[in-house]
């Protein structure tokens, strides 16, 4: 099977959003893994709930309520200046150290490369734009548009419509193992980054592939 | 408000889902507590992303399969035969301790009284007739004949139709705060049994009351 295409999950992916726990941990010392944790979980919870009852908000506004709920269980005292400096950070996240030379050897011979992510504009575009990866991509696709979130097979249409390449002929890469397996059920041709040696998720689907990180791909996938 | 019905969450609400812990703790020692959390937060993670990419299963081997990668995940040998012992708890799960009492205070005056749970009927049937709840309640509502789960709208809807009550004359209880928000988005009276005394969820909405326990009802909706 040709892969015409290549997108890629942005949050979790290709950066790694706890690079927040550096931060969060000059915040409030001895809590900044698990309010990381917590602020993800919540982040992607919300996501998929807002999807459920059909309350879209932008991921930039989701993301600090899940910031805001994540330091109130915890009893931690959040204020306007941190959020806007923790909302700030994730503008500049971190890729993770193979990104960057792997989409490089990946780019070329006709291909198209792109983002596919929860990510408002207002997020994920600064993001590209302050780590250099523009030119890494022929686009950065958000699902803000469609006023819902991954797992959602329109999500994944949007790839489909946007590159004009079918859904087979498509390489979807995610880190996150529930967006791998969406990915698959709609049938793109999935590759599961499964950074943290994580069992399947029993969602009905395998990934085609599985890798230990995203400078396994290009050999995976060489003509 | 006059609430002609009052319709009642299920798993967590009126009977306790880490019940299941004793059990979890004599098949492995020392793991029963971390391993019943896991597999209730898979059990509502494999319902939502189900729902969102359109592959419904019914909750009972949802709730199998949250069992199976929760003990992956923890390293914990799972067989045929504890995964039986497992499910066939899960048919005769213990209510919480007011529950049926307070039952009992909140029916006649030509109220209805029903459930409403993502439980399928070979899961829920059998667990209202073991605890002996059968004559409170004047319908079991499943979400099984929807093929989705909570919180989509059209579960609650379920209840309106079936109930022939206005959805703002329904009172809507459970202990789970996404669900309480999903039956408030929708258009219910909301009742949130906090339990454990946890923020509310930020997506959008707040629940009418909050409860500390079912016995705190009653008084709460006296005429």
């Amino acid at each position: 099977m040709p892969l015409d295409a290549l997108v890629f999950d942005a949050y979790g992916t290709l950066f790694d959003v706890h690079a927040v726990i550096d931060r969060c941990e000059k915040f409030w010392p001895g809590k900044g893994a698990q309010l990381s944790q917590l602020w993800r979980a919540k982040q992607l919870e919300y996501s998929w709930l807002r999807s459920l009852i059909g309350r879209y908000q932008p991921f930039s506004a989701l993301t600090r309520d899940a910031l805001g709920y994540a330091c109130e269980a915890l009893g931690l005292a959040l204020d306007e200046a941190k959020t806007k400096t923790l909302m700030q950070d994730y503008l500049g996240l971190a890729p993770y150290p193979d990104v960057p030379e792997a989409l490089a050897a990946l780019k070329g011979g006709g291909r198209k490369l792109a983002i596919l992510t929860n990510g408002s504009p207002d997020m994920i575009e600064p993001l590209v734009k302050n780590r250099g990866l523009q030119s890494s991509f022929d686009a950065v696709l958000s699902v803000d548009p469609l006023k819902t979130f991954k797992p959602a097979p329109r999500v994944y249409q949007l790839a489909v419509d946007s590159l004009r390449v079918p859904a087979a002929n498509i390489g979807f890469i995610s880190s996150n193992g529930w967006d791998a397996l969406g990915a698959k059920s709609f049938g793109f041709t999935v590759f599961w980054i499964n950074r943290g040696a994580a069992p399947v998720d029993r969602l009905g689907f395998q990934p085609d592939g599985m890798l230990a990180s995203l400078g396994d791909l290009a050999p995976r996938i060489a003509h």
